[in-house]
């Protein structure tokens, strides 16, 4: 047995540029998908603001470590578009991007491209012989 | 034109299990792909250690924003892995991940599968908008 986590890699355009400029909206975003996923932050999330872009406020970029791996976002209000991580080393059913994004950060034609990776975290030898030794992957 | 970011994704088996419960080394991980691909931090990178596993060190989760996104290194010494993702919104040529990971991370049986995944940043239709709003991407 392969032990894999998955990844969602997400990106989305049509968002509204002024949510996507708010690191309020974007901690609502990541408390949103925590929940959803039932995923456990190991610590506050970290964010930073790049600097406004003539009258367009400036991006955002965020992350936040987990239990279970990490999510991140970056944010680009000028293009009105986000690109979202969400990494999970354990298993999860997919979900419905599109609609945890809409109400938070989406605009009038949100479109969503998402791809799901699947992460090898640990071989099949390495599996047994963990298993072996008595112990076991997160 | 689109404005494409791209991620390296990474799997690696057969590291040094020590090295991989060891920030310091990953410290020096992370330096090196920075300066590798000439990447700015915009902050310190941040850490998170998991419980030792019997005799195993404990994984380790670190994240570093950068002006270009982001780096992120999951780490499990029970399997003697890591995933690593390297999100950069501006083109880099590709480089040689097992050569970067070799000297810090890397055991007796270094193995690496890399994905490169294009990330869609803006859309032609937003990209002319924006310049002729006089706004470009970062």
């Amino acid at each position: 047995m392969h032990v894999r986590g998955c990844e969602w890699v997400v990106d989305a355009h049509g968002c509204d540029p002024e949510r996507l400029a708010d690191v309020d909206a974007l901690r609502t975003l990541f408390a949103h998908i925590t929940e959803l996923l039932d995923l456990r932050p190991v610590a506050d999330a970290q964010w930073h603001r790049f600097p406004a872009i003539g009258h367009t406020g400036g991006g955002v970029t965020g992350v936040c470590l987990l239990a279970e791996s990490h999510l991140t976002v970056h944010t680009y209000p000028e293009h009105g578009s986000l690109c979202l991580n969400v990494f999970c080393c354990r298993v999860r059913p997919d979900w419905d991007v599109a609609a945890a994004l809409q109400p938070v950060v989406g605009g009038t034609g949100l479109s969503v491209r998402v791809r799901r990776i699947e992460r090898d975290l640990a071989s099949p030898a390495s599996v047994a012989l963990a298993e072996r030794r008595g112990l076991h992957a997160r």
